[in-house]
């Protein structure tokens, strides 16, 4: 009975990413749980702060068990966490393991479950990078290819002065370039051991403490942070504000691909569009919706997310199961938000006829600004602006070429050749050839 | 592979609400859009716009067909919404019946979908009256059983005055008052028929679209509209607003017994607290805190739902889409808000002992006020406010109780008597009392 | 030094509502206490709590003190209130009334400050009722105007089928209607007297308590809540959400103007729009687009001060503070949406030739839906619409107009004159016109 | 008229921060337009892009001109961007200068004014690097001092194990840490230039426009992005959220402080707190309070300028005056954080004698799990846990000290020596002492 429509059968072509969710089922969670503890045996058994034989022992036991999520249901549901029920489960399987009684030894739930969770998202992050990466080596083939592909430029709706529709594409990238170099200070900041104790002391370990933590990082590949971090929530709402930031970008994408493919003006097709229930010509921008709302819904529970770093006193339940609440769809939509991006990349196609008519209506509005400068060869700027601002309300009054009134008034200028030069596009082919030349020269550092 | 916890079977009993869950299966959304096209089927049958014969053929086929989710999510998953691939299913099972040719005569999908949608919230309404009308009654009880009982009203953390128990249970029901009578405006907004035709304008039912609304809206026990609200998102947006605000007065509630149960205050003993996997004295206020964590995540959902209400044109795939993201777990959430009170209201037995202590630790400050007002008869109130202030402050220097300072310098009054007699707690009982009146008088009202 | 833009005199033309922010004034702030004071004694005077003489002493200096905001920051700064530092100001301005003695009496700083906002938020929305009137009232006459103006409804950017300009301005209307008539839902739960003493009790008046309060809020003409709610903050919270849905609203008007004004679209022409620094042509849909953001800056906004409704224990200073830092900006934003709003809608003017452009660019393929329905004379719909859709795409392939081919191929039947009757429109005519009939039958109700 | 409390006289000793405030006021933004303005002219003028002539007088003027916002209000409305206004206003106040014609050389509104808030920005990272590295200091003093002052960590509001005063200090410290690195980051994503022209080609530079941008970078201190960014609004966005996350965590402090202050446990006393207009006895965690509601307010904020990300086409009026209406009110009110954490830090005294009450009300329950590890010296730790939990039980209902009970069962060890050893502390003083350590050894990089 899905809460998300990404968990349904329905609509998960839609919304779910199944390798993204993978990182939080249930399995995924539990095993995590269970390779903490086996660590944690394991460096306690060569610290001498456990018996040699029950470190063997209990990673035997958590390598080789299956836990059964609904089985543990019930004491989760009391005690709020699933770790005085995974261990009773295991205790239970084992009952004459007298081993199992070093299970544990002196962490806290919040320790193990923080560890797996640093532990699971490695792999996401794998992922996410690939994913950028080929996103990324995408837009540049598209800028690249399009470079000197002239279309408009618009702000706030209206046509500005021409661009290439590649360096719209580059302008799409640009941002993705730095989500690209900032996942790995995501991975720094994620990949951490978290070992405090009951309350952020360590009391239970001794002086040991300190040497414990340092050598449990070191077996789960994770980093050390040297203190206890149960409180401190930066780490994880940073990430969600990166998710946050990684989408708006991405809901951009779908944003501006809804509106180049609009009807009446389709300067992108975008192939695998969805059709209608009642209406035959419908190519519905339906990735391209998903995006934004993907953004959209990631941008909310983003927020949420960052407002549970206001965690009270030593730790505070509220607060961790707000995150809890929140951090698996967040994850998985912005997985989902990647994959649908890279399938709309190789879905849409400029229109470059199209583009030529949404530049030009036949009234050159587009090169006032040229224009403008032009005429400075024979007028003040401000004059100058004035005349063209004059001209172009009569050119729309009149549906008369602003070439052809600028002709009238000022013959010795050549005003048709303004419009072809390579120089009405300025350096938008420039940036997106660097966009892709970007892409190329920092691809190894991502793969690595 | 699930994105919300509530969909674990691991995290089920603090998370998910079965009840309303039921609402949001896939098996009872494609129910609603069967039972939508039957119904339309049959009233334009009986109007004479489609064939008699080929309404009763569809209401049986829409009656007796199983649709399978998994089968439908190819091609939802392209046209983004399931009514293509539901009308094809239904052809595909009945390749011979020429009358499944008037299914769905003139509808879109968003007609379907946001009148199926309706019907499903209707009973979700009935559960949540049926909750909510059980919370109040249960808070009747307990301000009715403690209405009288001493504790210290706080403001700021800080012991202000003295108030009653049942005030202060009191406090938490008066909101939840008006959300009880606020869900039957909710209910009205709900039940509303969604019948525009392709673009909001009903043109493929040619003049009699109206009137076919309005009796489909009989049919189906909806209100009819009158007109076209495709893109006016105001209901639901108007709901989520209803359920944060419901969530926000569970969420105070959890957040107050979370501080009325801290150790050394003590004031309310939860039974059922959770457990720790370290700690045996442990007996957190686990309940309390999914309710403030849930409170938190349904605000944060409510505003993205709220935020979809800017809904761009005729329709808006990516706003629409918005709302299917959020709206299912925010219900869910709240239905589980609710039964997580419900519980807790079961579980709180407030401790007389520790509330008195909790109002005075021997220096009588919670009296400072009433003791000015006393003093007020031999003194202008300023003054007598400046010398209680100075007496405060050298109370707590010297541990001294501030009555015997009182009757140190201002012997002629009797300073004891103030701290026992009932008007130390004002209307904190009456008040009480009220609230359970109130909600005895009322009950009738959500029930019928 | 402005935190708000709205308090810059640069930006004000923009996102200032001057007739909003009047009741955010610190001069009204503390003219709303001082009256919440003067009634307050009269009543306590007229009930013999306090003297008679002082009431009338206290009302006389509550009316005629001019408070300096300025002289109380330093004392508001050390309490957190204002009311504190207001009663010194009064004492100190008159120090041989010992009448001022009796100012004040039993109340507490949130009983002034809560009944205070009532006070103030009347005439805002008075205010608001107004405009909203204005609104419908010129949303109806365009809508009357426009009724049968073609233009092409959209979904997904797409052209879906015909509707007319006016069913499309009624669509911006109707949910006006909504929140024209709740406005009164808000009227009621804002104009909430709140008298409930230092900690709800009222202790400090005996047993007069409610009759007091009674008589306050009769003198103050609000109503009276017959109990404290210091802590439930769902009046508030959802009068936040009211204005975000109000705000939503608006700008969604803003943003399909933004897109109806698009260069090469140009379905509306916007005067008065902005000019660039650099770019002669350019008129942007300035006010438009502070819509949209004024929207965005809502809906961010009311999700804060509706989190606030989460108010720990008898009185909650952070939360409290939150809503003070929200609520003032909210409304001035709302105020500023409805004004520019208002603007905006004598500026706008359909353009029928580029809508007629906008439906038709010569293919047919808005007609795709109704050409189905007349085929159903022929073929099963089924059928129908797979030949529709196979038309369609060859249609666009070709740049062959739709009833072209499918005369071709359906000569039986008159293709051409579908796409003339006023049938094609449906109920868009009868939708626009049934708004403004609904608008003049409903403007008395707000006037009253 | 203010919508901003921190714009009020009233409030501004709560709300506003004066310093981060002459970062937005009107002057500073003008000032740093025509800073641009002369630095582009200035640079354009050495490239020979314009005359040298003009670039010097373009300078002087720029330099010496005063502009009255309230003057450019007007055209400001009209155009939704000051820059049309600021260069009419002077080339009103020059008409005569013929050089002024190549003020703004094809440059557009949005480079300026993105420029400009580049330039204004980097002093207030100064501010707050200043005041991050003061609370740091503050901080790790009082960690030093405390370090080994034990009192009860909690969880969930309730006792879980001792911790000191000290750890505590420096678990709000270790993330301020984090910030004060990361705050360098910001420096350099918000240190850019914006120079793109019209629409991001900057096409009226000819060839030259990239050399020019780097010069323009190299002139005003600011890094050159190589590329156009006015669609890219990641640097914002990702500033917002770095506040969001910083607010977050001083919001943490305040609500600790609030939680520490509260009557009855009063671990740590605050002086300058605030008090109530009828309770004498009241002295309100006033600033604490503030620092969580800006917390609130500032997480909410944040999350309207992340969503403002989503940012369409080339420019979007839209989302770009979002930015404008959230960033000011975010940054001022983070600046008022910082201060009032400052001051609070000056005027929080732990009371040693409180907090060993808070730890043991005598039943010794803080040790129990430091119990229970004594005991697995004679029993299997499950055993032991188990022993241990039902003994607390037992000491609760019979008020016996645990270590009593755990003496009448198992004599054989000192149950007393466990709770006045240092090792009940764990690592709680020298997380305390390291953390003080990181912020002497950093010290230097934040001030240099």
């Amino acid at each position: 009975m899905p809460a998300a429509l990404a968990d349904t059968l329905l609509y998960r072509s839609l919304f779910q990413d199944q390798d993204s969710a993978e990182v939080f089922t249930e399995a995924a969670e539990l095993q995590a749980m269970l390779q903490i503890e086996a660590a944690l045996a394991k460096v306690q058994g060569a610290m001498g702060i456990i018996p040699q034989a029950a470190a063997g022992a209990i990673g035997q036991i958590c390598r080789e068990t299956k836990l059964n999520a609904a089985e543990l249901a019930a004491e989760t549901g009391l005690n709020g966490v699933p770790v005085p029920a995974l261990l009773a489960a295991l205790r239970r399987a084992h009952p004459d393991c007298a081993h199992l009684q070093y299970l544990h030894w002196g962490a806290t739930s919040q320790d193990i479950i923080d560890s797996g969770l640093a532990l699971r998202l490695m792999p996401l992050l794998d992922l996410w990078q690939a994913r950028i990466a080929a996103l990324l080596a995408g837009l540049a083939r598209l800028a690249t290819a399009h470079a000197e592909l002239p279309m408009a430029a618009r702000s706030y709706g209206q046509i500005a002065t021409p661009t290439s529709f590649g360096a719209v594409v580059a302008a799409w990238g640009w941002p993705l370039l730095g989500f690209a170099d900032s996942l790995q200070t995501q991975r720094t900041a994620l990949s951490r051991l978290s070992l405090s104790g009951a309350a952020g002391t360590l009391a239970a370990m001794g002086l040991d403490g300190p040497k414990l933590r340092a050598a449990l990082a070191q077996e789960l590949g994770l980093n050390d942070p040297g203190h206890s971090w149960h409180s401190d929530r930066s780490g994880l709402a940073g990430f969600a504000a990166w998710m946050a930031g990684l989408m708006a970008c991405l809901g951009k994408f779908g944003e501006d691909l809804i509106l180049m493919a609009q009807s009446g003006l389709s300067e992108v097709k975008i192939t695998g569009s969805g059709g209608s229930s009642t209406m035959p010509q419908k190519q519905n921008p339906v990735a391209a919706s998903v995006l934004a709302a993907l953004a959209r819904q990631c941008i909310g529970l983003s927020a949420t997310l960052q407002g549970a770093a206001l965690h009270r006193q030593q730790r505070d339940g509220a607060a961790w199961f707000t995150e809890w609440l929140t951090l698996p769809q967040l994850c998985i939509s912005t997985g989902c938000g990647l994959a649908t991006a890279l399938k709309l990349l190789d879905q849409i196609t400029p229109d470059p006829s199209a583009m030529a008519r949404g530049m030009d209506d036949g009234l050159n509005l587009i090169y006032a600004e040229s224009f403008t400068f032009l005429l400075c060869a024979l007028l003040p700027r401000p004059d100058a602006q004035a005349v063209v601002t004059s001209l172009c309300r009569e050119s729309q009054a009149h549906k008369t070429p602003l070439a052809d009134l600028l002709a009238r008034d000022f013959p010795q200028i050549d005003w048709r050749a303004q419009q072809a030069g390579p120089a009405v596009l300025g350096q938008a082919a420039a940036e997106a050839r660097d966009f892709a030349a970007k892409v190329a020269a920092r691809a190894d550092s991502w793969i690595a």
